[in-house]
């Protein structure tokens, strides 16, 4: 998988839309090691006409139920939608496929949706870097919107879903007191807000409660409207889907698109000059050069300062 | 403070037995920056002959009370010993100067004893970069043994305490259901376990539960005795004195400490490689060279990988 000739021959499948072959790029991807860097490298040329979505929210909020409704009312329109499930606590992917087609069952015999989940896979900082990388591959696939549904509100979700070009964060009816921890955390990523279970006791204050916090706020120019939704039932999926649209066409008028992504991309950037950095410093600290100088320390005639310089301008 | 002169002078008169000096050096460590390497350079090569011990345990388990009384059992045998307070949550430790008075007012009078509170002046990875640091200037000043007490079982603080030549973990009867989730951590750092407030129902209890740990631990031919005191009337503190006595000779028999001390070196000194690489990475995404490299990834003429790769070569 490092050379680039069967890379190129998966992209080209993918972006020709071959689904089952998206799948395994996607598992390259997830991998990641040089596969995934030669797959980085033949998709980023190719996408850019993708819309991303971030679905976050505390879990047992129903995102799943919704995510499912407001993908049926993106289809509504005629787009392909691709949707990530990202799942930090899972090792593994493989059972999740399974998973994907009970809980998105309504859109198993509709092409024009591409349901996939994301995990680790172990390696360190791999969904926050992985995602991205994901993205681009569904991008370059010709799907016109990227929905990236996070499990729960840890902080890596909240990083994944914070990241899409609209995030919507999901509360319910009484989630003041629920949530409390995060609530700083998800108010800053939210661009609109959704009251799923807006049937349950708590509505009025819940609401409340978010209008004051956005009161209080540093908005720019956008003040993240809130959707009540009753998921189950499909009720105001259709507004869900409005106001996503109409955040779409804000993003898009004055370059505030372009903008919110030039910010992503140098966050991306420096978290990938990060992990090559610290892959580095692996390298460096196992090495005889490393024994050899920690020695030294050890006998004194060399301070532990001293030696990392040398074993970094040694390098 | 960076040229070597001053940085000398200072050493000099702290190793020469000034307490003044000896606490202006701390500040410098604490600081970071050129200084504190300045320091490091000067005092490596004149330490090596304080035992360090650790203590932590949960606040309110009555580590003061149990380390001033510890200190007074050191002191009986004419040993000079320095206390290192570690609090992570205070943001400066000017402040705390008083506190260290009052806390250890019996020692106030004594020069034989030199008490410090060291906290992080906001810099990441902070004390645990700079309590070793602190420790070998103390060390190089004479102390025969240091004392590291931490405010409480946090992450950082159980790495510090652990970081000692023997550690000690204090519990109180009761303590099973308290801190139950960081009890393996301080079962993996413990040389030394006290059941302080000894005196509280529930110590038999507390005594089989950690003997129960201890029968299902790998232990490495040392068993952490378990010790009762009662810190506030002083019983048990010569008892805690004696087995931390005894566990000194076991680590200076064999070989054992040099090996211990081995191992905490080169933990020290991948830290210091991966602070040195996280500046450089800082700095790397911070110049006109990131910004021209940002443009071309989004104008998709280069992936990001291949720019944090151009980055990293160029650097």
């Amino acid at each position: 998988m490092t050379e680039a000739g069967p890379v190129t021959d998966l992209v080209d499948a993918a972006v020709g839309g071959d689904r089952k072959t998206l799948a395994r790029l996607l598992t390259v991807v997830e991998r990641g090691g040089p596969g995934a860097r030669a797959v980085a490298e033949r998709v980023h040329p190719l996408g850019g006409g993708a819309h991303t979505v971030g679905i976050t929210g505390s879990p047992g909020a129903g995102k799943s139920t919704l995510t499912s409704g407001f993908v049926a009312e993106l289809r509504a329109d005629g787009d392909d939608v691709a949707v990530l499930a990202i799942d930090p606590s899972s090792p593994f992917t493989g059972g999740a496929i399974l998973g994907d087609r009970v809980r998105m069952g309504d859109h198993a015999l509709d092409r024009g949706v591409f349901i996939r989940s994301m995990a680790t896979r172990g390696h360190l900082g791999g969904l926050a870097l992985a995602t991205p990388e994901a993205i681009r591959v569904l991008d370059a696939a010709g799907f016109a919107w990227i929905v990236v549904e996070t499990v729960g509100v840890g902080q890596v979700e909240v990083e994944v879903a914070g990241a899409a070009d609209t995030t919507v964060v999901v509360v319910n009816p009484g989630w003041g007191d629920a949530v409390q921890a995060n609530k700083a955390g998800l108010l800053e990523i939210a661009d609109v807000f959704v009251i799923n279970k807006a049937d349950r006791e708590g509505l009025t204050d819940t609401r409340r409660d978010l209008e004051h916090m956005l009161d209080l706020s540093a908005l720019d120019g956008w003040r993240p409207p809130i959707v009540e939704t009753v998921a189950t039932t499909g009720q105001g999926l259709g507004d869900l889907a409005g106001v996503v649209a109409g955040h779409r066409r804000h993003l898009e008028a004055e370059g505030r698109l372009a903008a919110r992504r030039a910010e992503r991309s140098a966050v991306e950037l420096r978290r990938i000059v990060a992990e090559r950095i610290d892959q580095r410093a692996g390298r460096l600290c196992a090495g005889p050069d490393f024994d050899a100088l920690q020695e030294q320390v050890m006998a004194r005639t060399l301070d532990p300062w001293a030696a990392a310089d040398r074993l970094l301008d040694g390098s």
